[in-house]
């Protein structure tokens, strides 16, 4: 079958052996696969990616010298039960589901292992019982958004936020704006959205973003003051004193570049609580003691559980998420290697999804 | 009145002039003064500590080319009532309180401010609002250590541990002990304490520690899989399969220097909650994705509550708390010089209570 495979440092897309599916799995077509940031990572850099698993004690599940098939955000369809199945679901019946696959390792990332290949192919095996069925008539490329959005639902259910919470967004990629609609979801205003690309901002706008700022001509944070958040101890003690209302501030730092967090100890407010779900994979410089002055906390956030991915592509069903906003292209297994670049490059892209059956 | 004053970078026994009691404050002797690790740096650090306290948007407090007198953590006797006073405790009562004043920038922390001095001298003028008796007869030396005490009585609140947490507390200083205390008090275990000095670990080990480490023989780390605690996302994810009991983590960084974060962000299990009480003044090296890959938490936590304050006046009064497992001397103000120099040397010194009447 023909897949977009990770060979030395280069995305190619050529003929490798069919899935063959082992005990409680599911051979299924793929109809739609999203691209994401950390594939494009995994491309260039996945001996580092495999080293800073080492360091987390994680299963070594990828060898970076053989063939790694990417892609984890997937709407397919079953074509066929394997061994030990249970076949809850017809073939032809179209499906999402978290990318795990349970090995000897244990638990393993589908387009992240060796073993267990990705969805920027033909044809995945799958796991049985992780398989939830598309609603009501879902675009498969709708639905395979189901897995970029469900770290935002997750990054906003960790950030907890109160009806007094003032949430900014910095960065509106995919993940940024899977932060936006899950805090809308949740009533949660107003949300201050921040990024340097203008399409970006007016999808963050159309997402239901309240104050939307190009940080190159404006820094977000001085929003906080008129929003009622107190931007720094002065003015924290000064309201605490006076017993004027204060509003507490979350921060989504949805970037994952070097210096971020240093800019939020310096920038963001007193009792700030900052939500990391940008994955920065180099070293980075802080300066603690000022996250100790201003008491600020830092989640850092990763994935999503079982019951917030469904919740998630129940929402989608439901027409609570408008999906289309996150879409800005649909390509052929072909074009995956241009679609990489494309991403890869600073501009307007958001989410490309790949539809290998084309 | 004679008191320890920072002149330059140099902590200098001197005469100043008498203290005078703005509104709604009192004149008080001073009974007994603890050095603070914090006092030690400002004698050396004092224009990097207002720089830092700038970059926070904290009230401009401290000229540090006037002469600074130091003192926070007090225990004192009232002498004289200041005008707008409402007399609350009768001149001869001993008191302690939050060290805090409130002036026309806000509030002001006593011992850090060029306008509110400290009580490392004979007298201290204090916010009769916030003044605490001190019960059952306390020793002034111990009552003085409620303020260092209410530090871990507030990192323990902010860590939230549970019946299933599993503590550790990096660095067995006066915070890391305060931070034992409040966690034995509320009944957390076991605790795992590590400190080089083994002075400091035989007190860990007198507060309650269960398991007591020199991380130069072992690393603290080791101990977490033998608790229950899945240590690496490769435990973690297998005792998730086998749905074996997971206790959760939480660690207490209270040493303060580059690296321990860093070194938490290797080390520490998965979704480990650091509480960093220690504050780091210099520029610190982090690798953010290990913070993703292993979701963890980090709250940087500062000073306490009023009720905490009082809460752990009222349990080392009701004689819940072993004040004297902190002290390791008591010296007069002549000696004030001579003792920062001893806390700042590497050894077994723990809390030095300077007692100006002397």
């Amino acid at each position: 079958m023909r897949a977009a495979v990770r060979r030395g440092a280069a995305l190619t897309v050529t003929d490798v052996p069919d899935v063959v599916p082992e005990a409680g799995q599911v051979v299924a077509k793929t109809l739609a696969c999203g691209i994401c940031g950390s594939d494009l990572h995994a491309v260039h850099h996945l001996e580092h990616g495999v080293e800073i698993g080492r360091r987390c004690g994680a299963p070594d599940t990828i060898d970076p010298a053989q063939d790694l098939v990417l892609g984890h955000e997937f709407c397919a369809e079953i074509l066929d039960h394997g061994p030990g199945t249970e076949k809850r679901f017809a073939a032809g019946t179209r499906v999402v589901s978290t990318p795990f696959a349970f090995g000897p390792l244990g638990a393993e990332l589908i387009g992240f292992s060796t073993r267990y290949r990705g969805a920027l192919a033909e044809r995945v095996v799958l796991t049985e019982a992780l398989l939830l069925p598309v609603p009501n008539g879902l675009p498969s490329e709708i639905a395979a958004l189901t897995e970029p959005l469900s770290v935002g639902t997750h990054a906003v259910a960790v950030a907890n936020p109160g009806p007094g919470s003032v949430a900014m967004v910095i960065g509106c990629g995919p993940i940024g704006l899977a932060v936006i609609v899950a805090l809308k979801r949740r009533g949660i205003g107003p949300i201050i959205a921040a990024d340097f690309s203008p399409a970006r901002r007016a999808r963050a706008e159309k997402l239901g973003a309240d104050i939307v700022v190009d940080p190159a001509a404006t820094s977000p944070h001085d929003q906080w003051e008129a929003l009622d958040v107190p931007a720094t101890l002065a003015t924290f003690g000064m309201a605490q004193l006076s017993g004027r209302s204060i509003r507490d501030a979350i921060v989504f730092e949805c970037v994952g570049v070097p210096g971020m967090l240093q800019n939020l100890l310096e920038q963001a407010p007193p009792l700030a609580h900052i939500v990391v779900v940008g994955a920065c994979m180099e070293d980075d410089r802080i300066l603690p003691v000022l996250g100790i002055n201003k008491q600020m906390r830092f989640s850092f956030v990763w994935a999503y559980s079982p019951d917030e991915f469904a919740e998630t592509l129940h929402a989608l069903g439901e027409g609570a998420i408008d999906g289309t906003a996150f879409l800005t292209d649909r390509v052929a297994l072909g074009e995956a290697p241009t679609a990489f670049e494309r991403l890869a490059a600073p501009g307007d892209q958001v989410k490309i999804v790949v539809e290998p059956w084309r």
